[in-house]
């Protein structure tokens, strides 16, 4: 039987027909004059989702590529340098700075906390930081951090703001050049709406100033920016995914960024009121910023990979457990990019059936009217 | 108009219907049990094709970034390298194994030359080298070098072969264990028949035990091989390339690697009789190795730019110019991957119809007949 194959994890994410159409369309040569007008428009409509004058730089790679680029062009050894962390990639990032030879201080959460722009602010007066390294949506909690104040604490004590908006770019605002974002890296497969394979970072001209001594190559922004300059990939880039996203990013800013903004926090709300009418208890926090994926704990007795397990088998839907110490604790119903109510509600409705059927004793009938109310209701946002 | 296109460059190649349908399905989650069993066949084939009983590491990036992830594992500053460079890719091997620290002796040559294996071996006797850095296919000019006779004066002197297999792996031999090549670099965008954006490494136990102190995270070997054991990517894979790569390898592993081979010996035999045919000048070698790329001068007054200009405008047809002091010399015909005879008789005929068009005196009527008897001589298999 052909079942339906029904993909909700924070990433890969599911991808539009039309997306699909132009990554199965045949090869371009990177240098041939029909893929670079493809080219150009995505790099300025990476700049208009960026919200950003600078440049923005792609690579063919994952989201963490596109970060080890900043950590390569930014860390020197023996430079010091703060991570902020609470969950799994603020974890990644501290790997990540430490292997490259930064003195790392990290001002470290449990998983699931938010981070607090006061807690930043004192921790840089008691020493400083080249770069203070931000994730901006914690996709292993669920946490969407309040970058904006934690940017402005970093710049306040001079430091270079680099943020992780893998998963948040496109599905909360991420105001680059507002806000003071010096490096702002993102990926091609959560709110973007395409495959994974692209990595993004824009990068601003005091970052390009302090660049410094470790080894690069294929991240090298220098080379990149001079490249992109000219139209020119330094290397070949994975030019079915390009025309992809070009594709997307068009879906995206046609539906415009506030709407799309608007669309995620009702996403976000239809997914907390559907979990807490079946009684489950929300481990994401219960605010509007929450708009990027919804992390909820296993009932009690329940290990969360059954949950997942049952949705596979029963449903052929795909959503994500949790990531470390959180896995078997809580599964994680996932909203960035292309989705909208009804994915909420066959989530909704699915955990309801797949609980029922473990014996758990979920409120049954109600969860899916919740979150058409939640979606419905008139966002209040922060 | 609908104009067809014809992709004739040595990477990104044709794509076969088949692959681009699975690189434009709808796209999996990495860790989902859908995507897994793609993931084992494409790392078993992997195997299959490099000849190797060794870990086969795939990477989201371009054959570049593969070729890096040898440079950041192997090259520790200060340490002596021997880099054999003939062309544009010897060239960027030079200049990252230089920027990662390495003390790099180059073995230079004119390109166009062909590297021979005794000048190897003399300069090996006059200082050590941890590793030999070779190029199998230097796409830049069409010389195919003689990599096991230059592995082999390599391993004698003690030292790590790396060979840049970019555009030769798949399509002519590149026997990995048999000639001990200790690391074997490709990508997704020459013979292997998919588009760009996947780099691939065999890697032998003699080169993990190799590696040295440059950092490295998101192309770090180790990492790398324990997350593959576990059929665990590290960081998320481009899906979509990684399926229809699965399809690609599996037309070219029931072809047959000898029987591909055969096909690209009689095919770059082809495209050098044509173009004898046509009164013009070899650039790559005359003989049954230049089986990826068949590069010709420019006739005299003409501007290789001018011929390929016209074969887009005209024809849609898309061939490469040369490189660096290359470029406005030469042009080149590409026949890696998915290419027939008729692929070939359409580049020569459209060449003769350009270059008549620009006035050049080319030989009418006869060159697409010795195209065809080129490809139907037995080949001699060197």
């Amino acid at each position: 039987v052909a079942t339906k194959r029904y993909l909700f994890t924070p990433g890969p994410t599911p991808v539009p027909p039309a997306v699909l159409a132009a990554v199965g369309a045949p090869v371009l040569h990177h240098r041939s004059s029909d893929f670079l007008p493809v080219y150009e428009r995505v790099l300025g409509r990476l700049r208009a989702v960026c919200r950003t004058e600078n440049d923005v730089l792609l690579f063919g790679a994952s989201g963490t590529g596109a970060f080890e680029s900043a950590v390569a062009n930014l860390v020197s050894p023996g430079e010091r340098h703060l991570v902020v962390s609470a969950g799994s990639f603020g974890e990644r990032w501290v790997a990540m700075t430490s292997a490259f030879g930064a003195e790392v201080d990290v001002l470290r959460y449990a998983w699931g906390e938010t981070p607090d722009a006061d807690d930043l602010r004192a921790r840089l007066g008691e020493s400083e930081a080249k770069a203070v390294w931000l994730v901006h949506s914690e996709t292993s909690t669920g946490v969407v951090a309040d970058v904006r104040a934690l940017a402005a604490a970093a710049k306040d004590a001079g430091s270079i703001v680099v943020v992780d908006a893998v998963s948040s770019l496109g599905a909360v605002p991420c105001e680059t050049d507002a806000w003071g974002l010096d490096v702002v890296v993102s990926g091609s497969q959560k709110a973007l709406m395409s495959p994974p394979g692209l990595g993004l970072v824009a990068v601003s001209a005091g970052a390009f100033a302090a660049t410094g001594s470790a080894p690069r190559f294929y991240f090298d922004w220098e080379r990149t920016r001079e490249a992109q300059e000219k139209l020119d990939a330094p290397f070949t880039l994975p030019v079915s995914l390009v025309a992809g996203l070009d594709v997307a990013l068009e879906l995206l800013l046609d539906e415009g960024l506030e709407t799309a903004f608007d669309r995620h926090v009702r996403l976000g709300r239809a997914a907390r009121a559907g979990v807490k009418a079946l009684g489950l208890e929300l481990f994401s926090p219960d605010e509007d910023r929450s708009a990027v994926v919804t992390a909820v704990r296993a009932p009690s007795g329940i290990d969360s990979g059954d949950v997942i397990r049952s949705l596979r088998d029963r449903f052929g839907i795909t959503i994500a457990n949790g990531q470390g110490d959180l896995k078997g604790k809580i599964f994680r119903l996932g909203h960035i990019g292309w989705f909208d109510l009804f994915d909420i509600t066959t989530q909704i409705a699915a955990v309801e059936l797949v609980l029922a059927d473990l014996g758990v004793d979920v409120e049954r009938g109600v969860a899916v009217t919740a979150a058409l109310e939640g979606f419905s209701a008139e966002p209040s946002r922060a």
